[in-house]
């Protein structure tokens, strides 16, 4: 396994080739590593200034005094052997190389090139034409994209591995709006050194991710990905979702990465083989690391809904029954104890239906009893909030039952600025919680699938 | 038809059981009116105040003098009789009743002795077990539930008629999140009266809809559902969503409603008949919906992808190519035109890679040229935000490109902050927007046999 600790831990960073104008790609990434707290020495390296953004400017790497422990690339393509050539000689061994203009454009010779120095001075990268790395623990973002354009993620246990730097970024932005929380994110662009197999090789050891997503266009070594998904699924969940799927998107692929996108059904044979959970959409791959940032595994697969949303309830059944999942059956003394607690109109049955007039404690004494049913392995909470009964204190009561950690606890909620500001609460407590009863039971599928795996 | 205007146009309307307490269902109601800036005259009625939110009370509608368009009911069913009649005395023809307490809870009898009080009077009646009616243009606001928790539409073209309350207003207001617009709303409940196909049937010809969104759990009579949206599938879309769709669903169903789901197939099979677009999802109605509220008939299916992601362009193919569309094959003056306009990297095929170095005018030059390509019917822009070269004025671009209405131009984006204040502002120009390649791609679909059917 290579060792890529560097690159997320880096003590000192170089960025070669900060320029004055702020709209740069090397400015942009040094003012992202000040702005985002890294607290390692940073070294900015351009021949045409002494200092920018309060930091002392060098001519070239090998004028810096202190080690680099990590350089990150944002020259022009023409001059990148020559800078490689000043990296090997200060012993810089691990690079993020944002640079494009290489076997993506046709220009193999130029990427063979660089590829023969790598070798020979043993050094380590990521790139080149690549977005670059952000680690949320250490605060080194070195992504080349603005913080206004580009929301940055809250610390969490998901890890992002893509191909695609613009698909990167898109989703990685739209991620955090839904409150999305990440422990690593790296695009590889053309992966001349590091691959996405040795990236979730190094994943499946890293202890602040839980969960693995992974976007490819083209798999350069199945054999390679296949072992290593292999034995990192049997640690932690692995999504995978596959550009160019189709003939059509296949030939799309070879004018975007120059690389061949290869069989869809070979790619998603080799994922079923390797335990890799595929996701059909990009959506779907969040809805899933959703849930696996935050599971609790369950042991079985026989579900219970409460709701108070009549049709949000029907649609969850709907959607049980569509993945194969089962609706659970409650036991005889849970009804009649549910019987009692509860008006005549209240439906104590799958779903339980606690109508409109629900209220924080009905959810609270329902759940309850599901979580102390040995006929019930998970709880799909739909709670409604348009309707007044129901006050902010939901969050304190599902998280309360969330973190007896006796079974998964799925919350559907739909709507705007008053469900965000409770499920933005709910998931900063750990509870899962989804838009739809689509969304959500497709996610549990997944769960239930990767927990009888792991049994 | 049944004449339903007063439901949307009254020009008085009383409110039935207004508390003071302004928790209660009739006071949020009647707060509702006040806060959405209806014009017209308000009357609460309640005999346990002189004054509600500066409005005099009356005991009874009999004590009102002036004429009385419309009713909204929220007194406990207790009394509902008794206040049927009041409002037959005083000659009030058209009613909401937001009650519930009938054939929903097993109470069919008082349900049956309604239905024939309705039908002495000679009333329309929308409900009972009903959440209301919202018109966005004349801002009839009866909706039960208070603002903070669930925020209204802006005027737009899209109706949505709801059996489900809860379903309603909750993805109402997701719907509102998403930036979506409606016309009017409509929660029918136990439909004793007015059903899906009355409203359907109405939102037919009413001119401020363009596409009507429904959501049932059960037909109750399939011929005049079919008959009906034969006739106005014909003038604009519907798009449907049945709840109960498993027999699973469907027996929850029967707990909801009390009405007979109904087999799936049957009314997937109805939908077919009848050119009902027929959404597997909430998530799916409202991507369709946000096409038809915008959209420009297409002369065919070949579509172009233009976008500054490599990425999102295989996934764009890959999702043409799944849903059965065409890949436009661009006429060769207009590649070797565009061929010139661009560097050597740019990618002059089907996707036009514009890559991440691309601006809004080279958005602007190869949309221009797709639109007078005489191969190309519809146009995807992927304009992913993140780089900085894209600059906001890519608003008024696509806007202007869009206002020449030759060709739908429909948008992908995906973000957060930045991306969203964007997507707002073409929305608001008419611009089709989507987060991700595969939910535009399906709506396309859509927009494309909508535009087969038409001719």
């Amino acid at each position: 396994m290579k060792n890529l600790n560097k690159f997320f831990n880096a003590k000192s960073i170089a960025v070669i080739g900060v320029s004055r104008e702020s709209e740069k790609v090397g400015h942009v990434i040094f003012k992202n590593l000040i702005d985002s707290g890294y607290e390692g020495n940073l070294y900015p390296i351009t021949p045409n200034a002494h200092e920018i953004l309060g930091h002392r400017c060098y001519g070239n790497v090998t004028e810096v005094k202190g080690k680099i422990e990590l350089a990150v690339i944002a020259i022009s393509s023409k001059i990148i052997l020559k800078v490689i050539d000043d990296c090997g000689k200060k012993k810089i061994k691990n690079l993020v190389i944002i640079t494009a203009g290489f076997g993506e454009i046709g220009n193999t010779k130029l990427e063979e090139e660089l590829k023969k120095k790598i070798e020979k001075y043993n050094m380590q990268i990521i790139g080149p034409n690549c977005l670059g790395v952000l680690e949320t623990k250490n605060n080194i973002d070195c992504l080349f994209l603005p913080n206004y354009r580009m929301q940055r993620p809250k610390q969490g246990g998901i890890s992002f591995v893509t191909q695609s730097g613009a698909v990167g970024s898109a989703i990685l932005d739209h991620a955090v709006k839904q409150g999305l929380r990440f422990a690593k994110f790296v695009s590889y662009g053309n992966a001349l050194n590091i691959d996405e197999s040795d990236l979730i090789e190094y994943l499946g050891q890293d202890k602040d991710t839980k969960v693995i997503c992974v976007y490819v266009e083209g798999v350069k070594n199945g054999k390679k990905f296949l072992d290593v998904c292999r034995k990192v699924s049997r640690k932690k969940p692995i999504i995978a979702i596959k550009g160019g799927v189709t003939e059509a998107g296949a030939k799309a692929t070879l004018s975007h990465t120059g690389s061949l996108a290869g069989s869809a059904a070979v790619f998603y044979g080799v994922c079923e083989q390797a335990n890799v959970i595929s996701a059909k959409s990009l959506e779907e791959m969040f809805d899933f690391a959703r849930m696996f940032d935050r599971y609790i595994i369950p042991k079985g697969n026989r579900i219970q809904v409460v709701t108070n949303g009549g049709g949000y309830g029907v649609l969850a059944v709907d959607a049980i029954h569509n993945h194969g999942l089962k609706l659970a059956d409650m036991r005889k003394k849970s009804v009649k104890d549910l019987k009692k607690e509860f008006a005549d109109y209240v439906v104590v049955k799958n779903p339980i239906d606690l109508t409109g007039d629900a209220s924080t404690e009905g959810f609270e004494i329902a759940i309850k009893k599901c979580l102390s049913d040995s006929n019930i392995d998970i709880v799909i909470a739909i709670t409604l909030l348009q309707t007044p009964m129901i006050t902010p204190k939901i969050v304190d009561v599902l998280t309360k039952l969330n973190n007896t950690r006796k079974k998964p606890i799925i919350v559907v909620t739909t709507g705007s600025r008053f469900v965000e500001t409770i499920k933005q609460s709910l998931e900063e407590n750990k509870v899962p919680c989804f838009t739809f009863p689509e969304n959500a039971v497709n996610a549990i599928k997944q769960l239930v699938l990767y927990a009888k795996r792991r049994r």
